[in-house]
């Protein structure tokens, strides 16, 4: 075990994905966790997991890491800092300026709260989907303001560090712009996109593919919790929905008279910016075009898919990402590998001589 | 081999990847096929590739497959319903109202015309990227029209059937619609997405995670290609986009003031609405609640998949899907794993006893 650098215990409150993920990835580097919720089923069941203990009368918590719902945020955050006057207070919120603003005309202490937001979740929530490693290698948002910088806070930089994940520092402004773009308005234009299915024939969908499924995914999320982070982050989320829309309106003109001089252009030069603009992605999904793919067919059993990759370890190639695809009604499905360029040839016929089928 | 029920040859025209895979498919049943294309380069690979031989002066196809660009496969389907008269003659554009209307201006034919649209490809082209099992398990529209039913070009169903697809029967217009909501709008709402990303800070972008990836993904999509489809399917697409556009303003409006009464209702609606939209769709994606998931830590080393997916298979877990992900900067990645409610948590206490990490 690695030695944190925190002292003091932790307190967290709210013991729900976040706040239990927390819990358990701390007490793994040994920390005393004291874990607080307004629900004693949700506080016992996080006890019971190993994510720290029970508050006592005589706590005295160095750092405080509110992980409650972004409505509720700045009021349990300003009580946390009336009931410890010496912890630095931190929270897990989606949303970072309004909270602070809210704190500020409550009159709390600011200068030892400081917002955070671990860009890590799961589909599930609650204690029992806590995870030790949840944030492992994610990056951390920390949001300095005037009356305190993260370097005054050091306890969030030992925590941050403690459950491996990568601090970023931001204002709350820029967290927000940068959440509304890279999360908020994704959320909403897929939204949009999937109730559009509501009305739809059965037949239509029974054609859709594998694009449709992407685009629409995140329409999935938890109505409840979306209605706070989007109320909390209107004007920069609107901001962008409404840029979003005046290239909506272009492309419905375009669309108007796709025959007319310049129509073909105009949608070219939309496609082109849509290209330009995935090609600004970070990261092996989003640089795919130093990947080059092939397909290769599965069938739909338990340890198909493990033999296929065994033998693309024995051949040697690293495999840079991996998607499953499964046709409706068939037995079999379509591994999509992606590797580097140079291994494509010599992993093609390997996996040929091997005896699997290279599809689509 | 399987038995063929198509006896004359087939002329495919256009070797790209969808004649060529055509070709490859048919011949594997033993069809004598009949290359065609415009560039003798593609003509030469396609043929060299076992996809089919070149034409000769006495050919009598039974059967002729158009597989060119959608702006063009109206001309092309023209010049061949003249130059072989008791052929029929089906094509596999993405739009099939606008071929069916250029077809009777030119005066063609279209008795022995039946449009089709195979729901398969792969993000690269050409006869290169052409493989047999391309279509196994997709669906396979046949566009019926008025002066010629699927019923009566059965060498339309033996073509489908030997290519492993699945009929599915439509009007022309009905196909356009669904393609437009499956398809061509989730393509446009993609593309607008990732325009927004073009002037954002790139700070910003290193935030990114799954969602943004997904709902961009097929912004990175060939404009040439798209250009053609829109325009060939303007008006379908344009009527969808304009119902988003409704939507969208509602949610635009909903943000303005947030705090209003009954702002948070209507935004709580859309995002149910979208909910509602995504438990439509069919396949295993689509109902992802019938599985839950498990994400496991694996190394970014070749290999390692493989053990993990090796000891699902020991341990008797079929695997639903699978999909990897990547922190930017960490050596490790984590496999997300669905599989059945009931499997979940045999599955994660045989992992971590066999010294995988499960995480977030």
């Amino acid at each position: 075990m690695v030695e944190s650098r925190l002292i003091g215990p932790v307190r967290v409150v709210g013991a729900g994905l976040l706040g239990t993920s927390i819990g358990l990835g701390l007490r793994a580097r040994g920390i005393d966790v004291i874990l607080a919720d307004a629900s004693p089923t949700n506080l016992s069941i996080a006890v019971d997991y190993g994510a720290g203990r029970a508050a006592t009368a005589g706590d005295l918590p160095q750092l405080i890491v509110v992980c409650v719902p972004p409505d509720v945020t700045a009021e349990i955050v300003a009580r946390e800092l009336a009931a410890y006057p010496r912890a630095i207070v931190t929270d897990v919120a989606s949303v970072k300026l309004a909270p602070l603003q809210e704190l500020r005309v409550l009159g709390a202490d600011v200068s030892r709260y400081i917002g955070g937001h671990p860009m890590a979740g799961r589909e599930r929530g609650g204690p029992l989907a806590g995870r030790a490693d949840l944030f492992v290698g994610r990056p951390w948002v920390v949001a300095a303001h005037d009356a305190i910088s993260y370097q005054q806070a050091t306890a969030i930089d030992d925590l941050i560090l403690d459950l491996g994940a990568i601090l970023v520092e931001m204002s709350p402004e820029e967290h927000d712009r940068a959440v509304a773009l890279i999360s908020h308005v994704p959320q909403v234009v897929s939204t949009i996109m999937a109730r559009r299915l509501t009305d739809s024939a059965g037949s239509a969908l029974n054609l859709a593919g594998q694009g449709l499924r992407d685009v629409t995914r995140v329409a999935a999320s938890d109505p409840e919790l979306w209605v706070q982070i989007l109320g909390a982050n209107a004007e920069p989320v609107r901001d962008i929905l409404l840029a979003y829309r005046v290239d909506l309106d272009r492309f419905i003109d375009a669309l108007e008279a796709p025959a007319a001089p310049g129509a073909r252009r105009k949608v070219a030069e939309e496609l082109a910016g849509g290209n330009a603009g995935v090609a600004r992605l970070p990261g092996k999904h989003g640089q795919d075009r130093r990947f080059v793919s092939l397909s290769v067919m599965v069938d739909d059993t338990p340890g198909q898919l493990a033999r296929l990759l065994n033998e693309i370890g024995e051949v040697g190639v690293n495999l840079e990402d991996l998607r499953l695809e499964h046709s409706p009604g068939a037995q079999l499905g379509l591994a999509e590998i992606s590797v580097l360029p140079e291994a494509v040839g010599r992993l093609t016929e390997e996996l040929a001589a091997r005896g699997w089928r290279i599809a689509g």
